[in-house]
C-alpha cells in the first residue's frame, strides 16, 4: 500500500486508486479538535478530486477508541472564527455534509468508543460496521449541550423518533449490540473478523463502476439526507448551549475523573456522566 | 413523592420538580373516553407550564392493561362537539400533538395491552419501554374504521411502510417481542425489572439541563414529526368511517363476547376480531 | 378457487371476491421481461377495477426463485418505445407506482431469490413475508447500472440510509435473516409454514371493510411513498447507465457462467458478480 498522505491525524493508505483506507490518529483516545476540522476538510477536498476513488474505509488502531469525542480543551475562539466551507456552513458541519455527499462509498469500521463528535462523524459516513467492542453515544445532553453535528437530523431519520430520542435524551452509552438492534450501526461483525470483513466489502465496491456508485448515492441522498438548514439549526443550538459558563464546573469535575485519558472516565463516559449529574455535587 | 394532582384518571406523583410519574387509571381495563380527553388536555397544560419538569413517565397499575382502547360506549355527540385545542385541532388529536412537542421527555412504560387509542397514546410519547407482557395493536380496521389518532403518520415514519401496513391492515395483536423487532417499541425490558429500569433512565434525564433536553427534542421533532394536517386528515377519515351505522352489529357482537371487560375478548382482542369477522355471522 | 385469468405470466386465482392469489411464472428462474411489463399493467388495471378485492398475495411455485431479475436478453428498443402509463411514467415504473397505491393490500410471499427488478417488485408491494430460503438484493451496481425501479427511494425510506447504501453499493446477496434484521422484509416465517401463515393473514384482511383498508393505505402512502419524480429520476439514471456499451462484455461473461439458468451463477448471483469483477478478467 502506498502512503498517500501522512497528515498528522488522518493516515491515508491507497490500497488501489479506487480504494483508500484512512486511519484516524489523534492522541491516546482519538479526540477531535480544531486541527481535525482543518485536516478533514483537506482530506475531503482530496477525495472529491480523485477521479477513480470509489470507496474509503475509516478506521482506528487506537485500542478501545475509534474517535472519543470533541476535545473539551479546544480553543473555542479558533472554532468560532473558522470560515465557512464550500457549502456555506461552518467547516465542522461542512465537513460532515460533504462527507455524506462524496461520490464514493464511505465506511466506518468501528472497534471501540465513538461518542459525541465521533458519533456524528460515523453518522456522516455511508455505512457503519461495528465489532462487539464498539460503544456509541451522544452524551452532550449530560454536559448541558445540544449536539452540534447533526445527530438529531440523522438519527431521527436512521433509527426512528423513539430510539433517536432515547439515545439523545438519555445520553447513555449505546453498546454495539443495542446499536445494531436500533440501526445506529448497520450490523455487528466479530472483532476478530471485522478487518477482513470490511476489506472484502470495500474490495467489492472498489471493483465496481464509479459512475454507478456515485449515481446510486445521489438518489439515496435525495431520499435520506437532511436539508442543510436543519443541520445548521443544530449547530446554532450547540453553540448557544455549549457556550454557557454554567457547564464549566461539571466539565472540570469530569477532567478530575480522567476525562480524555484512556484509563479514566472515558471507559464508560456516557453512563458515568448521568451518575455524576445525579450526585449533584457540581451543577453543570 | 408528593401527590400533585389526583384527577380521576391521571394520578400524578412528583418524584422531584424535574421528574413526574403519571399512573393512568380508568376502569378495569383502562379505557380512554371523553373524560380522558379533557383530563389529558389539562395534564398537558400543567406539564407545559412546569418550569423545571424535564421527564414524565406514563404507567399503569392495572394488571394486563396499559390503556385498552377507546370506550365504544362513549357519547359520540360530546366528542363531536368538543372545541379545538390550542393547535386548532380537535382535542383528541391536539392532546397527542402537544404531548409529542412537550419541552420534557415523555416515556411510556408498557406492561400490558395498549391498543387503538392506547397505541396512539404511546406513539405520541417520546420513548416506549415494554415488558414481555405488553401487547400493542391497531385493530380499528377490524371494526371498519381508519384509526384517528395518527398511527398511519407515526408508524409509517417509525417502523417503515411495510411493517406499518402489516400492523394497520392486519389489525392483529402485536406481542412485545415483535413490537421491539419492528421498532414499534424501543426495546423489551423484563417485567420484573422494567419499573427500576424506567426509573433509572428517567432519573438520568431528570438530572440534565432542561434547556438541552428541550433543544434536542425540538430538532428531533423537525426530523421526525408528521405535519399537523396529515394527522387532521387521519382524524377526518376516522370520523367518516367509524360513524357508519354498518359497524354497530359487529361491535355489539364484541360486547356480547366480553368487550371492555378484563376477562373477556380483551385478552386477545386483535386476533379475536379477525376470527369473528371471518365467521361472518355479523357484518360489521 | 376460480381461475380468473391465465395470462402467460401472472396466474390469478380468486379465493373469493375479496382475496386473490397471483402466481408468477416466467421460465425456469422467473425473469421479468417486456411481456411482464405489459401483463402486469393489465393485471393492475384489473385489480384497480375489482370493487370487492381487498387483498392480493403474490407468490411463486418456481423452486428457488420468486422473480430472478430483469431478462438481460430483452429487446431494449421495445422497452424504450413503451408508451407512458396512467401516471405519465414509463410503464416499468408506472406499474410499481400503481401497485403501491392500489386500494387493496398487497403481500409478497418470498420463498426464493428475488433480485434487481424482482426486489423492486416486492418493494412496490405493501408487505413482504419471507421464508429462510429467500434471498434479496440489488446487484445492478455490479453490472455498471443504477437500479431503475425505485430502490434508492424505497429502501432509503424503509431501512434507513446506512443499510440502504450497504445493499445498493455492495450489490451483494442479502439472505432472509439479514433482510429481516434490516427491515428489507417484514419478517421471516419458516418455509414449511409460510403458505399457511400468509393465507391466514390474507384471510383476515379479506374479511375487513375495503373502505377502511383503502383509507388506511392512503394515509400510510402520504407518510411513506416517495414522490413520482424521485422515482422518475431513478429510471433515467438506469437508462443512462445500463445503456452503456461498456457493460456488454461482462454481461456476456455472466451468461457464459450460467446467467438466467437455474443451475448456474444465479444461485449466488450478487456475491458472484463481485468476485468476477475483482478478477478483472473482463471490464464491465
Amino acid at each position: 500500500m502506498a502512503i498517500v498522505s501522512a497528515a498528522e491525524q488522518f493516515h491515508v493508505s491507497a490500497v488501489s486508486p479506487s480504494y483508500w483506507r484512512v486511519t484516524f490518529d489523534n492522541g491516546p483516545v482519538n479526540l477531535l479538535d480544531p486541527d481535525t476540522v482543518d485536516q478533514l476538510a483537506e482530506l475531503i477536498d482530496t477525495i472529491e478530486n480523485e477521479p477513480e476513488l470509489t470507496v474509503v474505509v475509516f478506521r482506528s488502531d487506537k485500542p478501545g477508541y475509534f474517535m472519543a469525542h470533541w476535545d473539551f480543551r479546544s480553543d473555542n475562539n479558533r472554532v468560532a472564527g473558522m470560515r465557512p466551507g464550500p457549502t456555506g456552513l461552518h467547516p465542522y458541519l461542512d465537513n460532515f455534509v460533504r462527507l455524506s455527499r462524496l461520490p464514493a462509498a464511505t465506511i466506518s469500521q468501528i472497534r471501540g468508543r465513538t461518542r459525541g463528535a465521533g458519533s456524528e462523524f460515523v453518522l456522516a459516513t455511508d455505512i457503519r460496521f461495528a465489532s462487539e467492542r464498539a460503544i456509541l453515544g451522544q452524551f452532550e445532553v449530560g454536559v448541558d449541550a445540544v449536539p452540534g453535528g447533526g445527530p438529531m437530523a440523522r438519527l431521527g431519520r436512521l433509527v426512528g423518533r423513539g430510539r433517536a430520542l432515547e439515545i439523545l435524551l438519555g445520553g447513555d452509552d449505546i453498546p454495539a449490540e443495542l446499536a445494531a438492534a436500533y440501526g445506529y450501526v448497520n450490523r455487528i461483525v466479530p472483532d476478530a473478523e471485522i478487518e477482513d470483513f470490511t476489506d472484502r466489502f470495500a474490495r467489492r465496491i472498489a471493483a465496481f463502476d464509479k459512475v454507478a456508485v456515485a449515481g446510486i448515492k445521489k438518489l439515496v441522498d435525495v431520499a435520506t439526507l437532511p436539508p442543510d438548514d436543519e443541520l445548521a439549526a443544530g449547530l446554532r443550538a450547540y453553540f448557544a448551549t455549549a457556550g454557557r459558563p454554567q457547564r464549566r464546573p461539571f466539565v472540570e469535575l469530569l477532567f478530575s475523573n480522567g476525562l480524555q485519558r484512556p484509563d479514566g472516565i472515558e471507559a464508560d463516559l456516557g453512563t458515568a456522566i448521568g451518575e455524576l449529574r445525579q450526585k449533584g455535587a457540581v451543577t453543570a
